[in-house]
């Protein structure tokens, strides 16, 4: 097959310059042409499950409503995330935001309460807020646990336990933001998955409410739901931004069916060191995570860039 | 100050070319000089709590017995450690191995029940082996809390709980390879964080053991221990290799003390997407989690090059 | 400033996704959106010349009509570039083409008579046609060089000199594909600078020309002819696709007027090894190569994907 | 075979460190590892030529000694380089040197008359010495090439040309510094292959030196002479350090012999953007700039850490 040169004019719809990127079929511009096909043919697929596993800053990255979207219109059937997006979503929904342009300077960073990612910041005020706001959650939650088991909340005999996507689904049910990515998942019904949510802010201020609470969060049950998810599922395909543990636990879930049918990701990481982050797809097939013949592409770049590219490409694949 | 220019023959030992590195003091060499001075500084300063944060396939990778050795020796005070190396470190105790030169065709790998991390591979028999033994742990140790708590362990109404840190000092003891990493740590008592743990091999044995036991794996209890750690501690300093939920849970555990005193991070991620595990260790300072005016170094590299080398040429630091 | 959430829908431009990444306006995307708005400023500036540097397999990975197109409409002032891409545009000129999907089996490719760049390939017979159709340009234009000087092309006492720019506007004129690079420069009177020349397969074919015909290609005398127009220039821009000798090629030359006055680099290197290729455009003003004071964009992203897509919305912006 | 996990002490020699990576071989530590064996092997087998290739700031980098040394004990029989290393290789010839700790605003470094490259830095008054020496030794050598040719180099109708290699070499017999890898290779009939030349600091001193006198640089001489000593060789063995012009020109000109023997690089670019810098040594067995069969060994890392480190350890081996 021939690579045909890309033509470019000034009346392009998204769908036009990745049109062109197949066309060429070749090197970074293939490997997005080709991911675009796979991502509008996965959520095509009625019988096909998609898993969007999400690492990085990706919600102070921009891309909170990108997420938001896909759920709402039911592209997304399970998410699985790190627990810094959690924690960024939580942060605009109680009213805070994300920032830019304020230097590099981290000690003066600092003194102004102002946490840098990259270079898009946070403030200390939105923290305080997120803080006050997420404790009052805590609360209404874990009292319901205890009122559900017949439980005093207040005796340390007996111990309110629930999983973290039960969890995540009850904080999103007392969130009022539309645009909140664990909102529109608990109104939607996809599940969220966050195996490491503790190691987060959100994580660190339910470490501080359970000093004085009776709350336990049960680390392992959420693996009873998200099997019964792949095991209900004639197929999975997994979008992979990012890679890290929501990586691993996305394709490691997939282990009991033989493996993802299908998967993409996105990652400016390498894959000689080892580290999964940065491996190829295809490793997985060795592991039974991905099936042996599925559909695999991996695009090297900022998920930035490439993600919002290739989603608003797809949908307009899927509504043609 | 000047670029010295190095000079290279023979005879030279590790030390010696490290301070060829830091007479010439620039670019990555620059950087290597720097980590072995920090490294040896925070090992042999007695008030200094030494964090080691590890993420990648390090065991996979030939790193076993270097973490242990620091264990042995002292050199480590706390361990925080992503759960795919605390399974590698089980295999490998439990009569396993890691193995080279399988070549790349993932789904032959996969018919000959062998799983590649990189060019690294593992068998599926190891893992069966893991798989029995390790259950066999599970069960005493649960049948252990149960007795302290006077629980009856088939009982639902009342709950086993453990912390992961505490659950992986019990699996420690109960293992006889002298090199493991879990047994070392809990000879020395040496604790081991792994807030990812459920997500690994070992996370699965961990899930399928509680469909038919009662034992909950309490996630957020660790964060109490490891604040009292920092709290306790007149200083601390973080060695990071690789990046990962390891590197977020080391830096943000010392929050509540205002940053760690010094750093060290060995990674091969870049800082422009804005993910923690290729940020520079400066953006710590932004968020407390790295004192003002701490002592910082990155090396942009492979883990199982330098690391090696550092720990090597601190050594012969440290001894004189 | 805030970080605006990125909002996707199925019908947008490339304008309105870019515009998306401008409100969003950190990491990649944010880079992506300055980027985009600079070149479309350096393309609208009547008095700013732009000078496009290209390094790396451009041609082969389907850029070539872009980079045609860029000439055809005036938004380029002055081309500098690797060998390669001259080979590769002259191999299509003489109706050749690249290829895809013949595998990864670099033995196999040899015998196939096929050369492996990434995952584009050449075919031997189209470098057969190539050598036969570019000696008789060599030879053309030997003669030309010789008639003009007097010269007998025959005799080794006189020498035929010419530069490389001159000579690939002489190339350029033979060409009859309208799609060729160096033809539709030729035409649009754009210079060609290609510093590196030699090192290709075209600078192959130049040497066994120059075994048995009196032709010297003076290596310096570009330097006269890019200084001019760096000094007749009001202000210069610079877009630095991939990096290598056209990046330092580009950036040095500009140095005689204190540095370009604005810059745009796509580039997957990392600066960490002080490379320059990697290196940060802010670098350049330590050499006056750089305006302090200039608007310097660097995309983290692989040039197939980044280009086409900010030339697009510059289009776009600039039809405006 | 096995992974041996590495072991470390505080008397380690460099051998013993690499004897631990090779006994590990795997990942990054395996390939150091192989490279250095293969590197000793290169330079012990008598009827294989080394070429070294070297682009990105090696001198700058600390490197200098290295190669005059490699180049003094016959350990290298072509360089083939940047032009920047030549410059910088002068610069501290004429008793310049180059500079640490100078901070990164380089806007301040411009005012105060420093270059930047990463984190190393020159001064202006090094290179104000080295145009006014340089002048000097253009001069010499152009009337000596006048001479030679019965030329007079006052006039315009004759002109005196010399090849990259023959010009470099000349400048080598002029230079007094014995650290100076010009002279020293000069001295031991080395002979340096630039392509590149005229893009550096020295190609600008050589143009406006042109401006008013008579010499012209053939630039494609060299491959002549490069050639010869390809077809006169029974086995070329490579050593990569870094990507760019180098890279190409080193394994090109072993074309003619289907490719060379054996080749190591070390490089910090990746692969996926097609760039021949990241490319695996593998693919140029496509191309026959590699023999099928060849050994080839990459690794990723910085050249100023992996070189040094892993010469040292071949000298050792050599030496036994």
């Amino acid at each position: 097959m021939n690579v045909n040169q890309m033509n470019i004019n000034e009346d392009m719809k998204i769908i036009d310059i990745i049109d062109e990127f197949s066309a060429s079929g070749v090197l970074g511009a293939g490997r997005v042409g080709r991911s675009c096909e796979l991502l509008a043919n996965m959520i095509s697929q009625d019988d096909m499950k998609v898993f969007l596993s999400v690492a990085g800053p990706l919600v102070p990255g921009g891309l909170r409503n990108v997420i938001s979207t896909m759920i709402k219109r039911g592209h997304i059937d399970v998410l699985i995330t790190s627990g810094a997006n959690i924690t960024h979503d939580l942060l605009e929904s109680f009213g805070g935001s994300h920032y830019r342009e304020y230097g590099f300077d981290d000690e003066k960073l600092n003194e102004a309460g102002m946490g840098r990612i990259g270079d898009v910041y946070t403030k200390s005020d939105d923290f305080e807020v997120f803080e006050k706001e997420i404790i009052t959650f805590f609360d209404k939650i874990t009292k319901s646990i205890a009122k559900k088991n017949f439980n005093d909340p207040k005796s340390c005999d007996k111990h309110n336990i629930i999983s973290i996507k039960d969890f995540l689904y009850e904080i999103g049910l007392l969130i009022e933001d539309e645009n909140s990515i664990l909102k529109v998942a608990a109104e939607n019904n996809v599940p969220i998955f966050a195996p490491g949510l503790i190691d987060s802010m959100f994580g660190l201020q339910l470490w501080m409410f359970t000093q004085e609470n009776n709350l336990v969060i049960d680390a392992i049950a959420d693996m009873h739901d998200l099997s019964d998810i792949v095991f209900d599922s004639d197929a999975v395909g997994a979008v992979i931004l990012g890679g890290g543990l929501p990586k691993h636990y996305c394709l490691a879930s997939n282990l009991l069916k033989g493996g993802v049918d299908a998967a993409i990701q996105i990652t400016m990481d390498r894959s000689e060191t080892g580290s999964l982050s940065g491996a190829p797809l295809e490793e997985a097939k060795s592991w039974s995570k991905a099936k042996c013949g599925s559909n695999l592409v991996s695009v090297i770049g900022d998920v930035t860039i490439i993600f919002p590219l290739i989603y608003a490409a797809a949908l307009n694949k899927i509504n043609k």
